[in-house]
């Protein structure tokens, strides 16, 4: 059988465990540390493929709960998978739907063998299992698949700051129903269960060629969870291994502590990804973690409503201050917004697209809004990955730093120095 | 006094009264025949710039209504102009704001002075006057700007089949508030209002060497109306000159009849320009007449609702037979989304986007819906117009219908073979 995907370390960084690589699929390569766009529903919203991929994006995410509820995975499949049906010639990545089940959807029941819930396009009962998710994301076609996991509350619901109210009250329903919840009980079940589920995932696969199945480390912010769960997930031998259940509303303080645990847990010679983070510092300490593979909605979701990441921190453009701002969002930027003439956009003067146009667009809920600035903030995450490659590869942390002083300054002393207890040290 | 615009005739069509022509702005030329795409608020809804340039638009049409609303004049005028603001280098023209006051908003009072209505935006009380119209066109700086007029409903609205109920409530409102509303007897009104407010509009132009101010004609479906209204407007000297008050609702025939009356009354060496034309057939039809000009909401508001024009007929995306076909919007296009590969799109196999993909973004909500459907329908428009200026050129009508077989079709005989009565007979 030939391994879907092909993993090579190309660097390493001297500081922490920061690895430098290549993801070589069946669609095509994608350089780690990657962030990969989220295109929830087989689009990133509002994006072109061709304006993603010139973002420097090189591998998109989609959604196995919104895609088999509509279209429905047996559409994308008589389409011709993911990549055809949305127009994407390169990687894509689908996760096993759990989350979403867990977040957005009225739980029904939980039990060994699955989830049900109810449907958000149209009310009906839906069934999910691992064999259910994994047939689901046979039929969609992904290079990446992940495993059908039990997600549970990272933290007790009634103690932790946690800001994902939707996770919260599903932990709270759950509570009710069983009289009495036991935070730490309840992530043991987790974990077994995520293990259990995963080696059904593993039987259940029918593209083992073609699409390489993840699997997850779950554990909450309990250390000695992760390391049971990360023991256990990675005794069953698969191309690469994720950690979820991070960033559900933690602090980044706990991001870090949980990562810098549970990242060198996992084995050296495969993918590291660590689902759903994050902001930049976020990203950076990961990488010094030893993650190669990150995705979040923030440079999507917020470039919708109008925030704008930059080096210098976010930019709010309903904001009055830039009512009459003829400047950029960030001077510098070769996004299409802040330098159209490298994009084959030919403005009066050259000049960039202002605050003030942009900031137009969004008080008259103009689309274009909402484009200009995804488009921005999906090449702003994407240079900080480029920058973060380039610091592995000239093992300059220093450089990078002074190219991103906010992110770099929030990242804590102790990941830059050393290795992170109980890891691997770096080699070569 | 340098002219602000040029307007050369580069060939003439032995059938009908259709030139080819070009006009030279300070911001470039553009090509006639000319569709214009409309960008109300500064922006065609949801397309970039340089994406709106690609479907072969050479010309942008602005709202004075919308932007003397918000974000104001003075806000584009501080960011150096309409061009500036939106990014676009090419001719943009501003119409005058009469219609939408007419027809968007609340009107407190008409009088000979001008009229009074409530701000769409924050319900506050707007006076706009010629003056006041034509100092916001000189500040929002087009290549183009159009004279205020004072714009009735074009046929009675108590009998008349028109399907702008807008229009119609407004002209209800105006009759009661005259206590017996007399068609006739307004219409004569507002043909002579226009008349005397295109000469305030002219002595109020502050910036006549850098922008073209075009008249408009009046007197809706009566042509004596017409008749006299185009007599007046063209005794006042103006680059150029526009039929209004056409497409408000009549159907075809009235279209062609009206244009076909007042187009050859218009002088031969400037540029005219039928306001918010139309369907494809109105366009050939129009273009037989003499026009040289257009702007109509069409490829836009309609893409952005799932309507998708070819040459065999309106498609609807959102129809469920198209939930799992995988062809193009239409065979032979060579937008985007019908041919992506032409664009610097890869898609797998170089295949098109499917109409099962466009149908799932509709029926998601997804914003690349309206964004795919909008380029193809511009293009659509685009290349229609590239195909009558070849007609024109090569003075091959028949090739033209071969092509465009629905949209020739409609034409009334009469329209192919002779100049309109009263109309001056193609020369050269």
């Amino acid at each position: 059988m030939a391994d879907p995907i092909r993993f090579e370390i190309l660097g390493r960084s001297k500081r922490g465990l920061a690895r430098l690589g290549r993801v070589t699929t069946p669609h095509g390569t994608f350089e780690t540390p990657a962030f990969m766009a989220v295109g929830t529903r087989a689009t990133v919203k509002g994006i072109l493929p061709p304006q993603v991929a010139a973002t420097g994006t090189q591998v998109v995410l989609n959604n196995t709960f919104h895609l088999m509820l509509r279209p429905g995975e047996e559409t994308v499949a008589a389409m011709g998978g993911a990549h055809a049906f949305m127009g994407w010639a390169g990687p894509i990545l689908t996760d096993s739907g759990g989350y979403q089940a867990y977040s957005l959807a009225d739980i029904n029941d939980i039990d060994d063998d699955g989830v049900t819930f109810k449907s958000i396009v149209d009310g009906s009962r839906i069934r999910l299992t691992p064999e259910r998710s994994i047939h689901v994301q046979n039929r969609i076609g992904a290079d990446i698949i992940m495993a059908f996991d039990d997600c549970p509350p990272s933290m007790d619901p009634d103690s932790g700051p946690t800001n994902q109210s939707r996770i919260r009250m599903a932990a709270r329903r759950d509570a009710e129903r069983r009289r009495g919840y036991d935070h730490a009980g309840r992530l043991r079940l987790a974990n077994e269960r995520t293990v259990r589920w995963l080696e059904r995932c593993r039987q259940a696969h029918q593209r083992p060629d073609e699409q390489a199945l993840f699997g997850i480390v779950q554990g909450g912010t309990d250390l000695d969870a992760r390391t049971w769960s990360a023991r256990h997930v990675t005794a069953i031998d698969l191309p690469g291994y994720a950690i979820g259940g991070v960033a559900v509303g933690e602090p980044h303080e706990e991001i870090v502590r949980v990562t810098r645990h549970t990242a060198p847990l996992l084995p050296e010679d495969r993918p590291r990804y660590l689902m759903g983070v994050g902001y930049e510092r976020d990203l950076v300490a990961a990488v010094l973690a030893g993650i190669d593979m990150f995705d979040c909605v923030l440079p999507t979701r917020n470039g919708r409503n109008a925030q704008a990441f930059t080096r210098a921190g976010p930019v709010r453009l309903r904001n009055a201050a830039w009512a009459e701002d003829p400047g950029p969002i960030e001077p510098g930027c070769d996004c299409p917004a802040c330098a159209p003439g490298l994009h084959g956009w030919t403005t009066p003067d050259g000049r960039p697209i202002s605050k003030s146009y942009i900031r137009h667009l969004f008080m008259a809920g103009e689309m274009l809004g909402p484009i200009l600035v995804t488009l921005h903030n999906l090449r702003h995450f994407q240079r900080l990955m480029l920058d973060i490659r380039r610091a592995i590869a000239e093992d300059d942390w220093p450089a990078f730093a002074r190219e991103w002083p906010l992110a770099a300054g929030a990242v804590p002393a102790e990941v830059w120095c050393a290795p992170a207890s109980g890891g691997i040290p770096p080699q070569g």
